[in-house]
């Protein structure tokens, strides 16, 4: 993939977020920034919230000249790797970490969101107004914000907090294979306002960068159609468009589809997790690879019908059986995935989940018993509990009020 | 599951075929047969090919007064037990072996059909015209056969052969799993021609068997319509429809869904070993789960394509998506199954497949090496190789001209 055309500017990636899937992605985006000159800037920088941290002795990048206590940040940009998040990668030596959030972000044209999702909100308030009015994001983060009232996608947290589009990312990815380029796809989900909706496209020269507000009507994820402005892109910018996001994210090792389905690409990674956990359950019960199985067809088929019954308006059912973001990721979790382990072992053990996962994930909480709470919790407020019944033996499984020998006769419909 | 109805006669099952598949299903079927005994005969037949076992010591079989060399018939009918082919699983007392081929089938209404699709066609030419005219089938035997110039069910097979209507049962089922009573879940698929599509439903007495041949039009998988004639069952039997088949095959820990796509129930079971086969090598190259994953939602894809493309009047794609034969069985198939194993110890071991096939699996053959070169020769045949590349990627890596290096690439489109 070479120059998309003849435009005067280059888009600038920024990624914000540093942990060990916000690395891993930064070395994904600075190799396609360094290898795609025509249509991006060649540094790449990523917000690395600044802590003290000493490289091991053992470590490869171990230089005795620097031995000590030393800032994350300069640690990084001179080993050029992240020895606290992804240890033992390199990193491009063109991805540059970047203590200051705002400076991280001011001149992207391209913000690649990738942090915990409890930052999000005081991350973007943060940057508010601080970047160019005409960003487009892209969130990596997994999973949506589910409540009593609804459902909430990061990708449209962020878009609103900042004023700009943002799509979102997700798929069959464990950071640390992604890291270190064991193959793997994932889905890009973008589908930005049709801006002629409402008013014409504006008149761009070709070589002002200049700005224009553009007013459209806006199809929230639940189909709600309301009026919204987003500043257009400069003319003098290659659009971003699912071509410009192949090229920032797609490697020989990191095969991407980029799709227009932003709500069930990123449903699809909340409501995976709370299959994983009956996955567990059942495997950890010994009832061997048929039961599992069983279980993840049941779960991807209320997947698929919590698509169609609450996003209607938006979201192509196929994303779920098709995308690496749909059943690929599905099956990932399933097999490996935190969720699926601690559940597991939960069984196997004979303790509370909630015991596991302080023993297991070292003070992390897991995102499927969140999830299945959250869903819970909106199903009942729909009086559709009994339409889900997989999420709903999973949320009382949790709650105590059923057992996993149940799940077989309650799920049978 | 009790009476459907006031109907004078019941339903007799057979099973045809006794190895570990076979008497699994048997044990299921014998068991149904007791609880509703309104609906169908107690006793049910299984046909056992004929052999001479001696039941070993440290069975809770062995019975001193019966050491020695025994008929396998004699062993199955004394203790209950398939000591050959399913050890250690205690069966129902009302299921009863017979050494007979023709004397299990004579008086069945619902014959069983799970015998190595090799001898198929040998033993419906046996039987042909020495069963009920209007008895109707049910192919447990997982597969298509396929070559250049089409594609046939066994369950298609089976009916011309013996004149009668043939359904398929497949699903994501370990014989010995099932055997033990570990909960799963199976796709019975049955779809019999309308008979008053043509020839209006003929007059019958309640209280008469007198048999109608009735005349209509069969629409085949691949959506060719012929003039067939069938065996209309006699009124004084509760019809053959979904609810009976579920009472013949559905137990608390064998759930069963009824459908009516035989096709797509067939086809799965068929293409899924060709996906277990790259799944495996992937996993073999030490690529992980994120890869696996992405190997086998190009695979699903792959299907349902295929499915769509080649039985589009037949066929419906969620069967691939949404049943057990489908996705359910695909993931059984790339966790445990005899497909991907064997191909991840190729990969493992650096040896070709029949290598490991030998020492593996004790002269038995796999079934996706040998589906990968039918279908194969099924494509090219189409022009449309390019299409599938997933299923044309396995076949050249089998055939030495392709190494699987090279999926990643190639399936990428």
């Amino acid at each position: 993939m070479g120059s998309l055309g003849p435009f005067q500017r280059k888009h600038k990636l920024a990624v914000v977020g540093s942990g060990n899937w916000g690395t891993a992605i930064a070395k994904i985006v600075a190799e396609n920034a360094a290898s795609n000159p025509d249509l991006f800037e060649e540094t790449v920088e990523m917000w690395v919230y600044e802590e003290t941290v000493e490289v091991p002795k053992d470590s490869k990048n171990y230089d005795p000249s620097y031995a000590g206590p030393q800032k994350l940040t300069e640690v990084i940009n001179r080993t050029h790797e992240n020895i606290k998040y992804l240890p033992e990668v390199q990193l491009p030596v063109n991805l540059h970490a970047n203590p200051s959030l705002e400076d991280t972000v001011k001149d992207g044209t391209i913000l690649i969101f990738n942090l915990p999702h409890q930052f999000i909100i005081k991350t973007c308030e943060q940057i508010k107004g601080k970047i160019l009015p005409y960003a487009r994001g892209i969130s990596c983060i997994k999973g949506v914000d589910v409540n009593e009232s609804g459902i909430n996608l990061f990708s449209e947290t962020i878009g609103k907090t900042l004023g700009i589009y943002c799509g979102a990312l997700s798929g069959a990815n464990i950071a640390n294979e992604v890291a270190r380029e064991k193959w793997s796809e994932t889905s890009v989900a973008y589908d930005p306002p049709h801006m002629d909706s409402k008013a014409p496209t504006p008149q761009r020269s070709p070589s002002s960068s200049q700005t224009n507000l553009v007013e459209f009507q806006h199809k929230d994820v639940s189909g709600k159609i309301s009026d919204t402005k987003l500043q257009a892109l400069p003319s003098a910018y290659p659009p971003v468009d699912h071509a410009v996001l192949k090229a920032v994210f797609h490697r020989p090792y990191f095969h991407v589809r980029v799709v227009n389905d932003v709500a069930g690409v990123s449903i699809s990674g909340a409501l995976k997790n709370v299959v994983a956990l009956a996955a567990g359950w059942v495997v950890g019960m010994g009832w061997g690879d048929n039961a599992k199985a069983a279980v993840m067809r049941v779960g991807l088929m209320e997947m698929v019908k919590f698509g169609d019954q609450f996003f209607s308006a938006t979201i192509d059912q196929r994303t779920f059986t098709d995308e690496s973001a749909g059943v690929a990721d599905l099956i990932t979790s399933c097999s490996g995935g935190r969720n699926f382990r601690c559940a597991m072992h939960s069984v196997e053990r004979n303790l509370p989940i909630e015991e596991i996962e302080k023993t297991e994930l070292n003070g992390q909480k897991l995102q499927g018993t969140l999830t299945a709470y959250e869903v819970n919790s909106f199903l009942k407020n729909q009086g559709m509990e009994d339409q889900f019944p997989l999420f709903t033996a999973v949320y009382r499984i949790l709650e105590g009020t059923m057992k996993v020998e149940d799940i077989p006769n309650f799920i049978e419909r």
